[in-house]
């Protein structure tokens, strides 16, 4: 059976899928000096932002992703007080990173306003958060930004980037995580978006052992579903500075005083267990 | 971006998204008495079945469902010797409960003969156990194999069928339970595809509300990811007769003396926990 226009179609060349969703109408089209930006009105799914053609936030299944993101790396750090995201110009994870009280500082660090300026206008709920005086909405290179932070001044780096191709290509490697290394304190943590298990596990190999390489004591990959990513199936990373980063603050986690849509403390558990295909490639 | 019709494209009308798999050729289309079947080759999914225009197994990613609607109730009940399969013409849940020695007997019963016929021809790999003696692969009616079936004379029953639309529609209802809650023995289980939890919740929840109503003492549903499948991410739910749906027997799951693909003790433990939303809704 053939879509027609009224659908907006990502195909994934290397795995020969594609995954579409029916669309009222297109409200925006912007080409920013980084990334082609579109804003469409779905049927079913809300809002959609799309980046260079690609997924990247829809109003109906975004919960799963900045959830994920944000709530594992959170309850697993002892204390974390200071937080950067690099990326993440929907502000869809700097919400939930300020639903955590202890929480008193956030610097996002998005290269593209663009990004933030649409989300206000197509995803004010995402946004709620941006007035929150511990909140630093940013529009920088994350790589210089990190390249020019202070040893030891964070607690917490969330890299909620694009994939590994175009202006997210320089967080994917060993110069970056290195810096991130740097720049984070004691029991400081570094999580990732790390792609799909099933389409891209050479990358989430590959990513695995450059943040090795730079420095951090272990990590440990999580999974969640997400459906309009890749196979619909996606995963992130979590680095240690040092520490252990597979416990979590399980009570804390059980006794959250904010609402979530999917994450809670069985879940959190629940998404660290590796698929056996997974745990043979070497992950944990 | 428009698909050609280089693609096989599954539309999920009501939840306004579609998911598309690149084929390389048709290999077979035929209208049985009871359903039309499409079989495929494709890019990277290797072979593809499809059943009424909806997809139903692929070479690629049929191990996430063969597994998890086998082994989670396999190492739930504490001894499993008899089992019924409702459904399961490809054969691949038959492959998985026959992986497990202790079982002694397995019935197949799929309405269709010519579900298997293709499979034995295109998925040889589902059917590699068809001729192991414990193995009875018949082709009648579900429905009425169990009502003709004795008391208590099973010890599991999965039911691996189509969506509860067309030939399948029989098998989603308190008369049908009420049937198999009386041929199950003590400790019996059911356990049957519950659909995607973020597409058909109130289905999902009306099964087990109708799964209670015809005797059976508790419910418990489990999730993994299909990408093949609406969403991308689908459920389970396996019902006790009496006993405890929750605990497994998990030193025999780490114990297994078979290989598998996804499913492990910690991916059991890890599909049992509740997402929020799902939790909120009353499910356990």
């Amino acid at each position: 059976m053939a879509l027609d226009d009224t659908w907006f179609t990502e195909i994934h060349q290397a795995d020969g899928s594609a995954f579409s969703l029916k669309i009222k109408a297109k409200l925006h089209d912007e080409q920013t000096p980084f990334q082609r930006i579109e804003i469409y009105d779905t049927v079913h799914w809300g809002r959609l932002m799309t980046i260079d053609g690609y997924y990247m936030v829809s109003s109906r299944d975004n919960f799963l992703y900045h959830e994920m993101m944000s709530h594992v790396a959170l309850f697993t750090h002892p204390d974390p007080r200071r937080v950067l995201i690099i990326g993440g110009g929907d502000c869809g994870t700097l919400r939930e990173v300020l639903k955590h009280k202890g929480v008193e500082q956030v610097w996002q660090v998005d290269i593209d306003e663009a990004v933030t300026r649409l989300s206000l206008i197509h995803f004010p709920e995402l946004c709620a958060s941006n007035k929150d005086e511990r909140a630093h909405v940013l529009f920088d290179d994350g790589i210089k930004w990190v390249r020019d932070a202070e040893n030891a001044s964070l607690d917490l780096i969330i890299v909620d980037s694009t994939d590994p191709i175009g202006p997210a290509e320089g967080l994917f490697n060993r110069a970056f995580y290195e810096q991130c290394h740097r720049i984070l304190r004691k029991d400081g943590l570094l999580v990732q978006q790390s792609e799909s298990p099933l389409y891209h596990l050479k990358l989430l190999k590959e990513m695995r052992g450059a943040m090795h390489d730079a420095g951090f004591k272990d990590t440990q990959t999580h999974y969640f579903p997400q459906p309009i990513y890749p196979s619909g199936w996606w995963s992130a990373t979590t680095a240690c500075k040092d520490g252990n980063v597979r416990r979590f603050r399980e009570q804390d986690a059980r006794n959250k005083s904010f609402k979530t849509v999917y994450y809670n403390a069985d879940i959190h558990r629940a998404a660290l267990a590796q698929p056996e295909f997974c745990r043979e490639a070497g992950l944990s």
